[in-house]
């Protein structure tokens, strides 16, 4: 399945979208999922190797209740210098005490023997329910089992493999043309609930068969990571979990120039922001994704806290998933993250999808083409949202969900 | 309805308790409640007014897009000599131009007309919808009914002016033995929705019959808003209308001795606590009040973010709703806000109404009895969460509502 560029917030800049795509599209990586035995039915256990040596760059996330696998790779592992990744769904090994340390330790061992990898190059990464121990002896079959299926065209049994609540497989792939023939990029993502990355994110790993320098694609995929996974919220809960990892390989045999360099980091980006946006799009019971636009803050700190305060709002997101264009619940919801405090009256602009409800702080009637454009706009899966605090020259955006009845009911009903 | 004392989490200390109970139970104040037509036949319009001039301690909202009946009472009211306040339900007057500052002005000069008091002793509060202008015939119309109304029992009608989505009125009264005899303390608060004070809160009104002075007077509510109102959360949301305006009028004649202004302050306390617990307790769609104590942590600093940062997710609040004792989201949104983030394990304990679920970062077994009680402690409407990160040695508390169905359903659907 292909959800790369299926949202017009990601427009691709000029690549090719392969029919098919995973993250073994580009050349020399292999992979493979399989059905361990965690989830009743469903694929629970992958492995994603590059069959050469790869340049990588890996994102943690800055919870300081990070899982055993994060701690294990952040920690002890090769992180500009991975080679492969086994992860697991269904149970995040996380607040597990040190025997989950040693379940993910077992994990990585366990897959370098079977690739023939020296340890500290095999990343490990888990992803479901929290505070439970690994069952090892069924993760210990999957492994070996899916090191046994390991293919070229094992792309699409890896993506299914990091399901958790996600409703489908998020991934995808691009051809980028440059100098000697072209490279290409694979995308893997999973995620619906407890989202809201901090320089990581839920899992993400990406494939990459072009020659470039470890520090340039490191520098590369941080920016695309920024640009993507940390502006996007589903409720404003970073995971234990969450991780990115991008591997480069150079199978492709093309090295890149450095004018080609650029066009390299621009498809990533769109790759990524594609598989933020498919990741918000799932949100547990989301009906919505909103790109809020903040301009005219102070600085950009303010600019950035009254984004997430309007994105995280949960009666903003009620507004939403209600299509009531409930601008004084944003308003509100910005005051509160306003520097310094205590101030007002806020004089701002707000508008959806480019129909203006508020100017100067003062509410405007609406023309019957506008109230129609306004329900349109409410109506449809992706919305703008924008608001300009004229108190300055910063700006942020945000990509969020609403908050739905079906929310509440994943939720708080069995564990998850 | 006395409410004060209803719950656990508010003990009082030895005051006695009047069968009924209100705004004008201490001596020397009058009050009155009318329907002028905000709301469809509720009470929406209120006054309350002392019959001696008044110390008054007032608190209002950081939000920076603080509604225009409070920047009007904080910026040229006399707030420490405050004698009455005129409020309306059903509409904020939030986010209304220079027209909704023009329009708190008239509510405020028209009141203290009717009351022969100077324009900056009568404070101007309202609550309700964001947005839409104030009906200012029926606003006026409705002052004037009430301040024909106001009555020395027109406490009760005073709180049911001020109510919007509460289930109930939230008021009370204490009695309160000195030297001397007895002064008197009454209470009215309202909220439901939007909760999540800053100094301040949604709206409270209390009256006091004891003579003290400005600053003691100042001080003690100061204290007692921090320690009640400043500890709840139902949403995160600080409102742009929050205000606790607390007028002591000396009309018991009793000038309290030294040694008895620590038992008015204890009293004031377990009164604000009484009432914010009753906001808790209504909170919109609410179900269940958690008592969140956070112990061990590096400092205050940290202990402050970690409370808010479990009473503020909606995985725990949703779990909180189906009974799931998921001390895996407890630890996952607690390790948000650690500092220094990126660090882990976290080895912290968790435990449930005195179950321990998690001690040092490891799962516990429970025996059938714990189990038990664990379930029974689930199924109540007050629960008690304990947290120990073993980092330090500062602790915080909060407490907090749950996320609900309902609540979905009330702010998803008509605009409130």
């Amino acid at each position: 399945m292909m959800i790369v560029a299926a949202s017009r917030f990601a427009p691709l800049p000029g690549c090719a979208l392969p029919a098919e795509g995973s993250v073994t599209f580009p050349m020399g990586f292999r992979g493979a999922g399989v059905h361990a035995g965690l989830k009743r039915s469903r694929r629970d256990v992958g492995i994603l190797v590059s069959e050469l040596p790869a340049v990588s760059a890996a994102f943690f996330t800055r919870n300081g209740a990070a899982a055993a696998p994060v701690r294990l790779t952040r920690d002890e592992g090769a992180t500009g210098a991975l080679q492969a990744v086994v992860v697991n769904s269904g149970n995040a090994n996380a607040c597990t005490g040190p025997q989950g340390d040693a379940d993910a330790r077992t994990m990585r061992d366990l897959a370098a023997e079977l690739l023939a990898l020296p340890a500290p190059q095999v990343a490990v990464s888990s992803t479901g329910v929290i505070g439970l121990p690994l069952p090892m002896d069924v993760i210990e079959k999957g492994i070996g089992k899916a090191a046994a299926k390991l293919a070229d065209d094992g792309g699409e049994d890896f993506a299914a493999a990091i399901r958790t609540t996600d409703r489908s497989e998020k991934q995808g792939a691009l051809s980028v043309a440059v100098k000697g023939g072209e490279v290409r990029l694979g995308f893997a993502a999973k995620g619906a609930g407890m989202i809201s990355p901090n320089m990581a994110t839920t899992l993400c790993f990406v494939t990459c068969d072009a020659a470039v320098s470890a520090a340039d694609w490191y520098a590369m995929t941080a920016a695309a990571v920024g640009a993507s996974f940390n502006r996007i919220t589903v409720d404003g809960q970073e995971s234990t979990n969450d991780m990115v990892l991008a591997l480069a390989n150079g199978a492709s045999g093309i090295r890149l120039a450095d004018s080609d360099l650029e066009r390299l980091a621009e498809a990533l980006q769109a790759g990524l922001l594609a598989m933020a946006l498919a990741v918000v799009g799932d949100g547990e019971g989301a009906t919505t994704t909103v790109h809020l636009r903040v301009d005219g803050a102070l600085d950009d700190g303010e600019a950035e806290r009254v984004a997430r305060a309007v994105a995280g709002s949960p009666l903003v997101k009620t507004a939403v998933y209600g299509r009531d264009a409930n601008w004084g619940r944003i308003v509100q919801s910005a005051g509160m993250a306003l520097s310094p405090n205590g101030c007002g009256p806020l004089s701002c602009d707000v508008a959806f999808d480019g129909v203006a409800l508020l100017r100067d702080g003062v509410p405007l009637a609406l023309s019957e083409a506008q109230e129609a454009a306004l329900a349109e706009a409410l109506a449809a899966a992706e919305l703008d949202l924008s608001v300009d605090l004229h108190r300055g020259a910063a700006s942020s955006h945000v990509y969020f969900s609403d908050l739905t009845h079906d929310y509440v009911r994943i939720n708080a009903g069995a564990r998850t």
